[in-house]
Order: C-alpha cells, then sequence, then structure tokens
C-alpha cells in the first residue's frame, strides 16, 4: 500500500519507517525540495521510500497522515492541496499544542472545536480519523515494548475510514479489542485534551515510553 | 478525625457515607437548612453524621472536601468562609465542566487556569489538593471493584497536605504506589482537562465503573 507522510519530525519519521518495515511504500513530505531529513531518510530506507513535497506525497498516498505540528497542521494541509486529498483517509496524528509561552504549553483549539474538526472541515471530501495522538511515536509502532497491553482511542465520522485505520493500527501492532472508538470526530476533543495529562505524566515519569489502559469491573476490555 | 464534606450530590454522598464507615464523623454540608438530602443522609448514618451549612461544615472538619458541581465550587466556598478554611486541608473533587448547553460539556475554566487554581487563589490560607475527580464516585471509594489496580492522580502546591491525602486516600484503597503525584497545583489543569476523555469513555463504556492504569516499559509502577 501507498502511504503519505506529511511530517518529518519524530512522529512522522517513526511511523515512515515501521510503514517501509511493513512493506509498504511511503513518500515523506516536507513544504519544498531539496530537504535534507526527509532525502537522508529516503537514502536510508531503500527503493520503496521517497522524499517530496506535501502536495506530491498527499497524491502519491492512498492513506496519509498527518504528523506535522498542530499548530502548522491547517497551513501544510492547505499546501498538499484538498484535491490531492479528496476520498482518502487522512489519519490526524498530530495535537494542537502551542508552545510559544513554554511549557506547559496551550491548547491551541478552543473547547469546543479540535484541530481533527478543523481539518475535516478544511478538507470536506476527505476522511478524517484521529488516531494515535495520545502516544509517543516509538509506543505508536512498538505497543507490545509496554508491560503490558494499552488501549489507543479513535475517533472520526467515517465507520470504513475507522476500519481501514484500525486495521492499519493492527499491523503496527495494535490489537483490535484494545483500539476504542469514542464515536464521532468531536471525540478528537477528548483525546487531543488529553494531553496535558500526558504531558503531566511524562514529567512525573520522566520518560514518553507509557500508556494508559482502561480497566472496567468486568476485566480490562 | 472530622470531615467537612461540602456538597450532596452522589460525590458528597458516597464520600461522605465512606467515611463515616471508615470511623471518621462527617458534616455533610448544603446552602441552607433545612436540606431533606443532608438531613436524610445524616440520620441515616449514625451519630457520627452530621448536617450543616457549608460554613459550618467547613468549620467543623479538620480537613474539608469539595464535592459541589465545578461551576458552582467558588460560590460555596465563598459561603463557607475563607476564615473556617485558613490552614486546613482542602481536597477538591470538582470538575469545571458547564453542562448548560448539553453533551458534552465545555470545560469552564480558560486553558491557562483551572478550578482548583481558582481556589487556592481565593483561599491563600489553605491547603488545596486535587484528588479523586479523575473517577466516578463509585470508584473512589472502592478502586478494589475494578479487575486490576488502577491509578488516581493529585496535584497540589503543598507536599504535608498532599502527603495526608494519599493517607486518605489509602483509608478508601488506593494504594501509595498507584497514587501519582503530577507535582504542583497548576498540574489540576491535566486532571480536570482528562474529563473530557473521561466522559468519551463513558459513553463508550456504557458505565462509570472505569479508571486507568498507567503501563510504561519497567511495568505498571
Amino acid at each position: 500500500m501507498r502511504f503519505g507522510v506529511l511530517g518529518t519530525g519524530i512522529v512522522g519519521e517513526t511511523l515512515a519507517t515501521a510503514l517501509i518495515g511493513l512493506g509498504h511504500e511511503v513518500c515523506m513530505g516536507t513544504r519544498s525540495l531539496p530537504n535534507e531529513r526527509s532525502q537522508n531518510w529516503a537514502g536510508a530506507n531503500g527503493d520503496t521510500a521517497h522524499a517530496g513535497t506535501f502536495a506530491e506525497c498527499a497524491a502519491f498516498g492512498d492513506l496519509v497522515l498527518n504528523c506535522t505540528a498542530g499548530v502548522h497542521s491547517l497551513a501544510v494541509l492547505d499546501q498538499a492541496g484538498p484535491a490531492a486529498l479528496s476520498g482518502k483517509v487522512l489519519v490526524d496524528v498530530a495535537n494542537p499544542l502551542d508552545f510559544s509561552e513554554g511549557f506547559p504549553p496551550r491548547m491551541a483549539v478552543p473547547p469546543d472545536d479540535s484541530l481533527a474538526e478543523q481539518i475535516q472541515r478544511m478538507l470536506p471530501d476527505s476522511y478524517v480519523v484521529k488516531a494515535l495522538n495520545t502516544v509517543a511515536a516509538s509506543v505508536m509502532v512498538a505497543p507490545g515494548s509496554l508491560e503490558e497491553p494499552t488501549d489507543l482511542f479513535i475517533a472520526g465520522d467515517d465507520k470504513d475510514a475507522k476500519a481501514q485505520v484500525t486495521e492499519l493500527l493492527g499491523e503496527l501492532g495494535w490489537s483490535r479489542d484494545r483500539v476504542r472508538d469514542l464515536g464521532g470526530l468531536s471525540a478528537a476533543r477528548a483525546t487531543e485534551g488529553y494531553l496535558m495529562l500526558w504531558l503531566a505524566m511524562l514529567q512525573s515519569l520522566g520518560s514518553p515510553d507509557f500508556n494508559v489502559r482502561v480497566v472496567t469491573t468486568g476485566g480490562s476490555t
């Protein structure tokens, strides 16, 4: 399968490399070329790894992952072009955190909105699924590195798109029964807002290699 | 020990009843008397259970728990009187959720603030500790009802106050190693913000009887 990965940060690079390892073809997108990071990555990852512009990689992917910093995502997707993303599933991995005033960051969206919904409004012909934004890159691609199975939250308005993303998550190691579908895309407000607690735990634990496991009275379901 | 419990909702009643069961003396506070809920509760819970006004119960308690609805908490604590709470530990169990426009609610505090910090600014001579606000009342007093040990987050600016609250949580069944101190009271922004995810999980699971367990690479710590 062909993936467009927008962004060259630790999240984009980690996911792109994992997808190559799974046998997929990946285009890592940046604002412009030449770009040292994306071209070094493509050079190091074989024939199925490509570097391109946001627009090129959006057009390339059957499925596209937004791995840019949340405060820049709308500008990036505007550059990628709604036409290139039309009819496709867009996995929004980003978090709308504004670090411009230091730590802790502020949420860069109003409380009755989310980045994922902003993206969906900008790309009405795409299928936006919020996923993977509640764990560090290291955990995204290796949930088994944690001592126990943990949970991943997804949200989106299209059932088929969520099924396709759940499939992809399965390839990354997330078993179907730990992928918790929170419903429509507005639930992205909840998972984006969770980042403040994630950051507080990061500070408390001293490592990003953690996640939560939902426990009920009927056992961990 | 003497406790003031402010609020007669499910949270206040559940905590007050649990504290009576642990052998403590409890004053359940309301805006005014007579109050059917608090007086019925006191009548049903023996000699150590009392009903009083917010001010009376704040004065009564060695430790006071704010179990009022978050949008009313500042008004309640103003009524209770800063003098009655001076020098005392105040456990803020409330969440600043505004349900006036329906579900999902909106956060009723700006992103760079929390209800707990607002309370601390209003009561500078009290020791505010944010705790218990991330689980349903049923779980607060019976963490062992869940299938596995789960985590409780606390935040506060005073170490001794947090130690005292951790002691109380231990009486309620929360083992010390599952009480995660997130640091200063500003971390309450994180645990209050988590409520949006908690509510999304409530909808998804169909029951409030759940909590999260933090899992790391080194085992659940």
